[in-house]
């Protein structure tokens, strides 16, 4: 019997806990589970919590509740906050530290784990993959990312349909997506369309820099074509000579967001036309209706598979999700090194997929699992010899 | 036969399309169909359409996407553009206008009635109710509305749990919703609400002023009492002293928004805490995925019972949705006088909804099909002489 204290760091996603429940499902029998209060914080305050009976059924029951059951948090942790963290976990001799969270969560995790081996406490130490951005290495996508991928695409299709009866009252919209300083998210907007009127009609990623001029220019040609313009942006895209918008500094960590309001200023000035700039939102991460089951089932293994390497004395790892195949969808599980995770650092789109779009849509499919209902094509009546009414 | 010209108005809903298509569907083998482009706009420039076979065809493809089929717009008609209107109906001797709307939408058809009638053209004017503010006068609700509705309270409660679990990092948010004088949209964010720790923990509607302090004072009480707040805003609201938001005036028409984030300003200023502002945005009016059954069931109604009238030879009516009973939801349709509807105007919340909101999510409820799964209580822990984790 080991002693495991489990804690969620980071933003939740819609589908933090069911890593947790999976998690707490497969050990809780056998072992004795320490719970972390608010990720990081609670670890340097010692904030534990035993894991009672009540508590983790409690904690099964909200496998499909958005928020992290646990609370989480943004807690940076200094080297000198590393070391309390570690002389808080020998002091209650844990076994076993598991993580659930994303890039900066594994990155602190890794130090801990060098920390603990440095004073030599022996820790076991396993970091379980979550992040709407997809930004985490050595997996080949995080849980979480799906289902916030699905929200994305189904929104910007409805969103782009209204848009779109409305043209002759307002001409542009940006969308504005998670992801920090990469693009995945707001790729996953064009998934849904079959359609070149539907929009998004351009999507921008902190990948590919785009200068004012030219944004400019893309935005007039849409119009021109469509008569209105749905517009992507990643909330870490920089237009050239303006830099990424910070809200504020929290903890040390930026707050993003605010691009889209700042396309819009830039649009509504140069071409004159009414432009509406949104939030894609917290929904983005904790939208329970639009869990993907792909992303769900696997965010459980993912837990599942946790408890498994805590039997068999894995340490210094993450779990990740591998493709076994190109085109049949396969999934198995595999630990990799926490230090390679981390070397990798924050994980961009890469080119083939950013340079031909169906090739990521084809990697996206397995988690977008919308199919109740057809969106008829909006020009079915052009097909038909029937004038277009709008 | 008759030669029926019919068009949308004003902000689309997600079964705006559901009503064309019942009216559709009941009249396109026994009569005319002509429809205009873009609403009121459409109807003054005669961009009249033929409704041929494959074009209704597609109407009824259409019937559960959102954004209007036919275009919409919100084109304010002048004394003199009414009677433009006129004219272009009696050059191609329409013999009924039929118009999916709101408030505004109803005023217009009125006087287009009246213009009619003043230069002798016969015409049979009908008026299908639609709007998600749910502030139109003469029927118990209006389709939309309850999809509306849904949206709005799921995703207050995933993003209170979202933040109940980010409290440490984030206190409070301001989520905005439609329903422009009125707050409808805004009480419906309570709906799902079972635990008093769960949000929103206020809501700020047109129809009851609070001062900059009363909102200051209160806010601090909930953050003490509960570590953080949802406060759910309606974008009419006023703070006193401040008056509405406008972000800019279009075609004459108020665009209302902002206001979340002048609450967000105003408390991060007074309190120190970290605030975060969002729209609840177009999926209020768009999401496709969170139709709400009765809704969608309703808004056909709307469109086959609008056939009907036009059989039976009504005029100068709007259809509207009665109540038989209090507790079993049961709705008739009846025609009711256009000038009434008029009169009444915007339709406010009434006063014993907002002093009790349990009874206004008893009237509420049959529109929120939301039975997947529960919310287990945030504060089972508790309960259980568990100490909580956060």
């Amino acid at each position: 019997m080991k002693k495991i204290v489990i804690g969620q760091v980071g933003g939740p996603t819609s589908v933090i806990n069911t890593t947790l429940s999976g998690f707490v499902k497969s050990t809780k029998d056998d072992h004795e589970l320490i719970y972390i209060e608010n990720g990081y914080e609670g670890l340097f305050y010692g904030r534990f919590i035993k894991g009672e009976e009540k508590l983790n059924k409690w904690i099964i029951d909200n496998e499909r509740v958005p928020g992290a059951c646990l609370g989480s948090g943004r807690f940076s942790l200094s080297e000198r906050s590393i070391e309390t963290c570690v002389e808080q976990l020998k002091s209650i001799n844990a076994d076993t530290l598991v993580v659930i969270g994303g890039n900066g969560t594994m990155k602190a995790l890794n130090k801990i784990e060098e920390k603990s081996t440095e004073i030599g406490f022996q820790i076991q130490v396993i970091g379980l993959p979550k992040t709407v951005d997809n930004d985490l290495g050595g997996t080949d996508h995080a849980p979480g990312f799906g289902s916030a991928a699905k929200y994305v695409a189904q929104t910007t299709l409805d969103i782009s349909r209204d848009l779109r009866s409305m043209k002759n009252f307002e001409k542009v919209r940006i969308l504005e997506t998670m992801g920090r300083n990469s693009g995945w998210l707001a790729l996953a907007s064009g998934f849904l369309r079959r359609y070149k009127e539907d929009g998004p009609h351009l999507i921008l990623i902190p990948e590919r820099k785009i200068t004012k001029e030219k944004l400019i220019e893309r935005v007039k040609e849409i119009i021109e074509h469509y008569g209105y313009a749905i517009i992507v942006v990643s909330e870490g895209v920089e237009l050239e000579t303006s830099g990424q918008i910070e809200k504020e500094v929290v903890n040390g960590r930026k707050i993003l967001g605010g691009i889209s309001s700042a396309i819009a200023d830039l649009l509504k000035k140069e071409l004159k036309v009414m432009v509406r700039a949104e939030l894609m939102g917290m929904s983005q991460r904790s939208s329970s209706t639009f869990i993907s089951e792909v992303d769900y089932k696997e965010a459980k293994e993912v837990g599942i598979y946790g408890a498994q390497c805590v039997l068999e004395g894995r340490s210094k790892i993450m779990v990740s999700l591998q493709r076994t195949k190109q085109l049949d969808y396969n999934i198995i599980k595999i630990p990799v090194d926490l230090k390679e995770v981390v070397k990798e650092g924050e994980r961009n789109v890469p080119d083939y997929f950013i340079d031909d779009y169906e090739q990521y849509y084809e990697w996206l499919k397995p988690f977008i699992d919308i199919n109740s209902y057809h969106y008829p094509s909006p020009i079915a009546r052009r097909d038909n010899n029937v004038k277009e009414p709008f």
